[in-house]
């Protein structure tokens, strides 16, 4: 048991037809003018975006609109924002969308807040004061960004994914109405299922600390997950399915399932973002990629966590701890596999060379700042071999 | 799955050591003067009293003091440290304690934020309006008051015990050190586990509508009461368990147990309320007792969360639902007695008369406004069964 703490400000609104009450909860906060940041087409075509203009029209709210945010959300975008909100001296600031928007918000509100170069926070070279506060009309379970500390931009010169993490950005509220994410296509849905994993078996697969309870809520989280993401491979109209699956993506990734831990381990994320900021990879089929290389690589140094996981989440018995976390992590690939999504990167099209991955790695250790992980501290050439493991 | 909202705004300083932290926490709100509000010896005798005015002094951080809350804490408390308040302009108030300093502390902040009759927000005359901002140093793990979003206090002149909730008055941050109660009486700790069972009881027994993923956290977060319970009972320095037990109490009453579902029944707690506001019972005592009455009377109305509870908290095997549901009811009993707590009221040394139990009845009806309950509506014929079965 390490000292923790613990900060989720964030209001939840859950349940159909709540996007009605935005109008109400922005006055709740005496917000006058906004910026709306949204992706593309999808927000457009299932009506919602003309819905919440009607609805802050209605509340007399103006608005300025930044349109296109693309997954793997990149820096450019976000200097757009900056520049929007400065200019219109805009109080707040609305996404849209899943982790890309609700992150590329996030990243404006540290821009306006701090002043001077926005890229400073993700290259670490400054640490932000504040943040400029943002709410969320969540559309895709995923990221977990509607309630996190986290942020995670791509700097599309250098090809650079980073993140940065403080409470400041933790949104005001978030608006979840499961009912929203019918439409999104199944690949979406799945992978946004294998992030939501991910969030809690980063902070599961650790060298020990971690509380019963929050192993307890962790397993049941992660069986949730793959119950309702196997039902919604099915039938992606599942309501019910959809709801379990939100929920799971706010609880994932806002520090819940990680009390207690020694910091978690994170470094299948690390190593996915070099690969999601070089070839525009989804990032949770980046993630089903690489977590099965890192688990086979790492799994002898935890094996406990790794014994735990396959029984008490995958229900697979024996006595034999190896052969079970084996079974585990095999389980857990051909459930990914099951769901459509890729386990090795050329199911990706994906054929970096030799050098690649050696770019890839030094990247992704530098970001580190040296050897990083906790089920197994992983040096650079670990990540090499996790690399070319994964091919 | 119903909607829901969910806000659990309250900063948490989890782990051994952080009441060191005191000075800089409050400085962190700009907070130069405060009421400290505690209970009797017990926070003097282990040297956490002077611990943190020493801490305040060298943060010159300014403190009056308010002493003496009592378990039941009394209205007659509240209102001399409303005149405390006001008298000498103080900004915030610092609880340390368990439930019954925390929720003087809330009801402290509502009389002085809103003027006017403090009792008038629990009698249901009035509603509040926001609240004076406090924060707590945790010593008890029972209440869950430290996060959640309730306050009970009792009137000394009509033995009414009566609560308020509001977002209002959940604590901006909690402090808690597990080792801070490992001073605390055997009685107390076991009563503090069975209050916080209960807080997730409350929710769990509902007639659907529950998520998946809130009866995993659920399940889980009783399946580690139960099993650290009892570790306590037999080692009370186990630090381990005091910190698995402390934070399941924060858990279990923040909302999280209940998201999705009708609202909980809680139907055991407004029943034990007439009963400790009239003989002051020790809260989770009194829980103890009313709860098997409540579940041998409703639970044929409820059989599938009543056998999911035994199946799935107390492993208890079988098909046959009611066979099961009974077993989990007795086995539950079993476990409160081997804690040491009582199942019957002879066994508190109270004695009510049939008027004595009409009267609680009346009481407890009355404040309900009406027929109440989840599992099963009871009305004032049946609260009254449920009181004569646990004599």
């Amino acid at each position: 048991m390490n000292n923790f703490n613990y900060y989720t400000p964030t209001k939840v609104f859950f349940g159909e037809g709540r996007v009605n009450e935005i109008g109400d909860i922005l006055k709740s906060y005496n917000i006058n003018n906004i910026l709306i940041v949204y992706g593309g087409g999808s927000i457009v075509k299932i009506g919602l975006l003309s819905k919440v203009i009607e609805l802050l029209n209605k509340d007399n709210i103006k608005y300025y609109e930044l349109r296109g945010v693309e997954p793997n959300p990149l820096l450019s975008k976000v200097r757009e924002g900056i520049e929007i909100v400065n200019k219109n001296k805009l109080e707040f600031i609305l996404a849209i969308g899943g982790g890309s928007v609700i992150d590329t918000a996030k990243a404006i509100g540290y821009g306006v807040f701090n002043g001077g170069d926005v890229w400073d926070f993700y290259s670490k070279k400054r640490k932000p004061n504040g943040s400029m506060p943002i709410g969320v009309i969540l559309t895709i379970a995923a990221a977990g960004s509607e309630m996190s500390d986290s942020s995670v931009i791509t700097n599309g010169d250098t090809k650079e994914k980073r993140g940065c993490n403080t409470n400041y950005c933790r949104p005001r509220f978030a608006v979840m109405d499961p009912t929203l994410t019918v439409t999104l296509p199944d690949y979406q849905t799945m992978s946004g299922c294998c992030d939501i994993l991910m969030h809690t078996m980063e902070r599961y697969f650790t060298r020990g600390g971690n509380l019963d309870l929050t192993d307890e809520i962790a397993e049941g989280l992660m069986r949730t997950v793959f119950k309702y993401g196997t039902v919604l491979h099915e039938n992606p109209s599942d309501i019910k399915a959809r709801g379990e699956i939100m929920w799971a993506s706010s609880l994932s990734h806002n520090g819940l399932t990680g009390c207690g831990n020694d910091g978690g381990d994170f470094m299948s994320h690390k190593l996915e973002h070099e690969l999601s900021g070089k070839y525009n990879v989804t990032h949770g089929a980046g993630l089903s990629v690489i977590w099965p290389s890192w688990a086979e690589y790492v799994y002898m140094n935890n094996l406990d966590r790794f014994y735990k996981y396959a029984k008490n989440v995958l229900g697979i018995e024996g006595t034999d701890k190896m052969d079970v976390a084996k079974k585990g992590i095999r389980k857990t690939k051909e459930i990914f596999t099951s769901w459509g999504l890729p386990i090795k990167m050329k199911e990706l099209n994906i054929n970096p060379t030799h050098e690649d991955i050696v770019d890839m790695a030094k990247s992704c250790f530098d970001s580190c700042g040296g050897p990083k992980g906790s089920s197994r501290l992983l040096d650079l050439d670990d990540m090499i071999n996790i690399y070319t493991n994964a091919l």
